[in-house]
């Protein structure tokens, strides 16, 4: 959104992908394709797509699904992104084995397997989008720095072999525009909807809010409180914890960019 | 919300207009024809009534404008209750002159002029029970005592010889439930819409929060914070304030019980 028109970062999602396809483009994604979802990546063999698919189902906040695949081994995903290959487009990816991070790559085409089943999960980029739109402060933007992101203790609903507590980003506002920001985000269930809590970090299991365990700390004005939504990081950690043999996740930061603009994921 | 099915409260809005006409309830609606629109009354002359409209579209949380006469002189409001008369069918009135208030009544009919104009405005009612409905406790409810009411420092915005500071209500809740209370009252604007403050009372002029202006104080849970709404008690003062040479209002808590249900003044 601060983009100017003749930002480099104003590119279609189309022309970007192709520039990730072709190895131009190997970042992070944030501020690019400003208006359009991005999303946030997991690919898990068949036998332990279910269950992932059942996590989310219950967790709908910190895992909201945007999109799978219709079937194991499934490698474009056409409700989403025009010619999409999941092996090629995106930036970097994250290989795990037995839960533990093995390497960093930026192409899965010899990782593929026919078993493999994708899940894109919405992602914060869209509702900054809209609360910056509405002319609020979004304190890690202002401030150039990574969302802060805390290990909360809200237990997420347990599927199979997956559990594990949320994690929650961080946010301040004055009261009078945090209303306004929960009324937004309301509106865009699937990347994370409303807030989970506001006002003292403890009660959520929080002991410093000035010490995040991702990301970086943003300033808090006396007369601001910290408002905390459920992050994407909330399945990454329920990925670990489980273990699953092998497991593709995408680089922090480093997208799905998708056809769909923002405004399609409102709900009203 | 609280009432038994065999409640005595639990009369059609046609039934207690008729008890009202007849002389026969002359105390608070409250808690009676559960699930249909109660309002606030202002009756203006109508050299007052345009800068009083427009003071109510400037300040649609506190004074938000359910129905008025589409002309002076006119004592039915048939889009809001059937054969409905504003001078018989509130149980109580209070009459003031140069902003004084001299008496109550029960009947209006000796003061009407053919100059008057009604403005019935949203109260707090129909947000409650959509709270209650939803499995919120509203304090003010669960512990029987009126609704807590604060002078705010937030001023309206003017209108011609009305102004004022804000008179907002409170309720206690936990950060989780006051999410969930935003997101059921941000649909109903008409009844005072979403909170205008949460947390630190004194960020908006109010002392004490244990000792409010009007109504009687309420207990918070350490886990709590106070949420404020904007107040149809703000119209009330406006009034006292700008002292019309005439003005009528409800007695507090006497209110015109409508046929609207409160589901149709949800915007979506």
């Amino acid at each position: 959104m601060s983009n100017t028109p003749n930002s480099p970062k104003n590119v279609s999602p189309q022309a970007l992908r192709q520039a990730i396809r072709q190895g131009d483009h190997k970042g992070n994604t944030s501020g690019f394709c400003p208006g359009f979802v991005q999303c946030n990546v997991a690919i898990l063999p068949a036998d332990w797509a279910n269950e992932f698919l059942q996590f989310c189902q219950l967790n709908p906040k910190p895992c909201p699904l945007v999109a799978m695949s219709s079937q194991p081994g499934q490698i474009d995903m056409p409700e989403i992104a025009q010619g999409f290959d999941i092996r090629t487009d995106v930036p970097s990816y994250r290989i795990f084995r037995d839960g533990q991070f093995k390497e960093e790559v930026h192409d899965i085409q010899e990782y593929w397997r026919d078993d493999l089943v994708t899940f894109l999960l919405g992602c914060s980029f869209s509702f900054e989008e809209a609360l910056l739109a509405d002319g609020l402060d979004v304190r890690n933007i202002s401030q150039g720095k990574n969302v802060p992101m805390y290990r909360s203790n809200i237990a997420c609903k347990p599927a199979g072999r997956f559990s594990g507590d949320m994690v929650v980003s961080m946010r301040p506002f004055k009261a009078a525009d945090a209303i306004r920001a929960i009324q937004i985000c309301s509106r865009f269930p699937s990347v994370h909807g409303a807030p989970v809590h506001f006002g003292d970090p403890s009660l959520i299991g929080i002991n410093d809010v000035h010490q995040p365990d991702y990301g970086d700390a943003v300033d808090i004005a006396d007369d601001e409180v910290p408002v905390f939504w459920a992050c994407g990081v909330t399945p990454q950690v329920a990925l670990e914890q489980a273990k699953p043999p092998f497991c593709i996740t995408h680089s922090p930061g480093c997208m799905v960019v998708s056809d769909l603009p923002n405004s399609r994921l409102a709900i009203m």
